[in-house]
């Protein structure tokens, strides 16, 4: 493991000399000491050690930290310098090696191309990187488990989402992370920058406003407006889902589901479990059961009232999972007791998919379930969106589609549930792993088809 | 020569034979005919053809739109095929094949970079693509002499601007063409975009707004906002006088210079002569010389009266050249005079910048100037931009600049001008030409010094 140290140094109070034998006396190697800025009075050195493990390295780190006269300004261990410089490269497709070729890409040449595209519009579709490119954009309000961030902060996950799309579907994206964190503004910036774009992935925003500003761009716009946090999730919990009813051998429309977590992820598998067939949801949050007996300021929990909870059940989560098929989880961790589940009914489907800390410990639930998912991958059945959003993008991208549907997302997880034959299906693999090759080729054949006959596709 | 037509053809009308024969007459070669779209009635074909030159080309087209049952759907020439898909790509830094390389780049190890720049906000200028990407960005009012085009239509003139950012400086260039032309709707996206990119690269952007987007954002932003329009012809113009005074020994700070063509371009170059020392400027437009003599409604004239013409010349374009030095044309074609020229000082100096026509033909001038410069690349001395962005945004990401200030813009053009050695130097050599392989580190390395000197580096 290679380190370097960024270390500020008093002259008076400290040498090089001493800080070579504090490395050695922690069995780090010292591989290299580079000067980066020289004063009177003070040095600041880059100390690159290579060091057998993460301890050791801890350890040179606090020792530094405490020698007299020396400050540590800045760490970069494997992950920081694979960050080093950002993570992406805009390349051109062609190189330019004469004025012949220039003429071609720009002026003059380039002016037919620009006037062609100003007759028919449409051709932006296949003359420019609209044809292949998307923009992945977030406010920061909800990265990864970090919650809100400054823009800047959130760059390297969408820099990683963006590599992500191009590794598994060869899909152009490029990130962008937002200085407001005000709807209004993101919807304006979005429809601004869109003419560029063949899609918009939005990525790490915050709910309720993820709806509003969701929603108000796929209505406004003519390319797909997809927020993973929502669709992503719910696409790959149904995926699982009908692997799991198949080992089960129950069916979606008269299974009783109960949702534990009613925010951004939890409406969406909601609706897209609907979309897919579901009659019997119940959905619960830290106040109990939404139930249309009640009133709700929120205008997603009222529209979520009025649409599922049909019986009516008013109560705690204990209340809402007794006897209930499946469990979805999208709330905290360890909320629910294994009394819980055994009140359910036989041939337990179990999603517990809190991060890191699942709704229940699969160690404890283990026993009393048949089926169990989390959003972990040191368990067996990862529910990862990596497994949806390149297939998705690249089928959508593909039919030149104006949206992406309902009946694209339903495809989409059929496709990803069918990449598991029925004979390799089981208890613990009801969920294709990341890197199978199958799931991004079959995600976008059925995305594609899906485009076409519900209507969605530009292509002739 | 290669071409691709798409046809569409009544099949009781036209057929597929019917359409070789035609291509033969007109000594073109088939080369393939690949269905696109079948049905009972119509047929989609694309014809690939082979051709000598563009008049063969065109016969072709012609004859087969005036085919019955035959309407000619698109046309791909080698500049459109080179179009198809866009001319960029967004290429992830380093390849994905475990899980082990997943968890850096993204979930879990991201976790800390990001919290890194969360904490210290000036880390993503190092830990993200804002280290080396800039946005080039325009709202299509001012592209290329196309005048005013929709933003799609833009696209293929940024994004081969992005290319040369890369080809020249292997500096990452994201094309943005905006769908809006209100100047603060711009400023605000372009903020709002902003936390990602290291630099803004202004394209193609109409005057006056684009004095109003540029100085705002300059003023709230902490990265280099550059509008290559103004200051890319600026910067070159000024490298081409810095050579030419040199062969007519003149020194800049005692010439006569008139400016004709008091728009975006004209202004940006004024600015600049005063930054670089000349005293004695009178700026020219449709309704004469500019005069402090005189009110004007627009800002910039008002500006441009009180800071030029401190004689206050009042009159035509022909009264304000009597005696100048150096003309520098920015305005439009065929406007000056022989007779005009003829009343100018010895040894003149003429930059006739208008495309494709110069204020006059190099034909007609030729005798009666010392030097001349023009925007065309079939002349000698061609001003061109691209001796100037790439250089210059590799200068200001290098230096980690907050800035592109006059200092940095005049060690550009400095830097340009010497790179034609004293003894090169002559009367049709005063400005390298785009391949010159010496111009982008030495612009580079002049922008980078001059940075760091004037305070605006951000490097330790």
């Amino acid at each position: 493991m290679h380190v370097i140290i960024r270390i500020e140094m008093e002259k008076e109070k400290a040498n090089i000399g001493k800080i070579a034998t504090l490395i050695n006396q922690y069995e780090a190697d010292l591989v290299a000491i580079d000067v980066k800025k020289e004063n009177p009075k003070q040095t600041v050195r880059d100390i690159s050690i290579k060091v057998s493990d993460e301890s050791v390295q801890m350890n040179v780190i606090n020792a530094l930290k405490e020698t007299e006269g020396v400050r540590v300004k800045h760490i970069s261990d494997r992950t920081f310098l694979i960050h080093l410089g950002g993570k992406l490269d805009i390349q051109p497709k062609l190189d330019l090696k004469n004025r012949e070729q220039l003429s071609h890409v720009y002026t003059p040449e380039v002016a037919r191309v620009c006037r062609a595209i100003d007759e028919q519009p449409e051709l932006a579709h296949n003359l420019t990187i609209k044809n292949n490119t998307i923009a992945i954009v977030s406010d920061g309000t909800a990265v990864l488990g970090l919650g809100e961030l400054r823009p800047e902060a959130a760059m390297p996950v969408i820099e990683g989402k963006a590599m992500l799309h191009k590794r598994f579907a060869n899909v152009n994206a490029y990130p962008i992370c937002l200085d407001t964190k005000d709807p209004k503004e993101i919807i304006n910036t979005i429809k601004a920058i869109s003419p560029g774009f063949g899609a918009i992935h939005l990525e790490d925003i915050a709910s309720p406003q993820c709806f509003e500003i969701e929603e108000t761009l796929e209505k406004e716009l003519d390319i797909p407006v997809y927020h993973d946090d929502q669709h992503g999730t719910a696409i790959v919990v149904l995926a699982g889902l009908l692997n799991a009813l198949k080992i089960t051998k129950k069916n979606l429309e008269e299974v009783k589901i109960v949702v534990c977590g009613v925010g951004a992820a939890g409406i969406a598998i909601t609706k897209m479990l609907l979309a897919a067939g579901a009659k019997n949801i119940v959905g619960v949050d830290k106040e109990g059961t939404i139930t249309s007996e009640k009133q709700y300021d929120n205008a997603s929990w009222q529209w979520y009232a009025t649409h599922t909870n049909s019986e009516n059940i008013d109560g705690s989560l204990s209340k809402a999972v007794e006897g209930a098929d499946i469990f979805i989880g999208v709330a905290d961790g360890d909320i629910l007791k294994v009394e819980d589940i055994k009140s359910m009914a036989n041939d337990v489907i179990l999603f517990a998919l809190a991060n890191p800390n699942p709704e229940i410990s699969p160690d404890l639930a283990q026993e009393h379930v048949r089926v169990m998912a989390t959003g972990r991958s040191d368990y067996p059945n990862q529910v990862n969106n990596l497994l949806c959003f390149p297939g998705i993008f690249r089928g959508a991208l593909d039919a030149k589609a104006t949206s992406i549907n309902d009946e694209m997302k339903v495809a989409a997880a059929k496709a990803i549930a069918a990449t598991i034959h029925e004979d390799e299906l089981s208890e613990d693999y009801i969920i294709p792993g990341v890197f199978n090759e199958k799931v991004v080729e079959q995600v976008r054949n059925a995305v594609y088809q899906a485009a076409i006959d519900s209507g969605v596709s530009r292509k002739i």
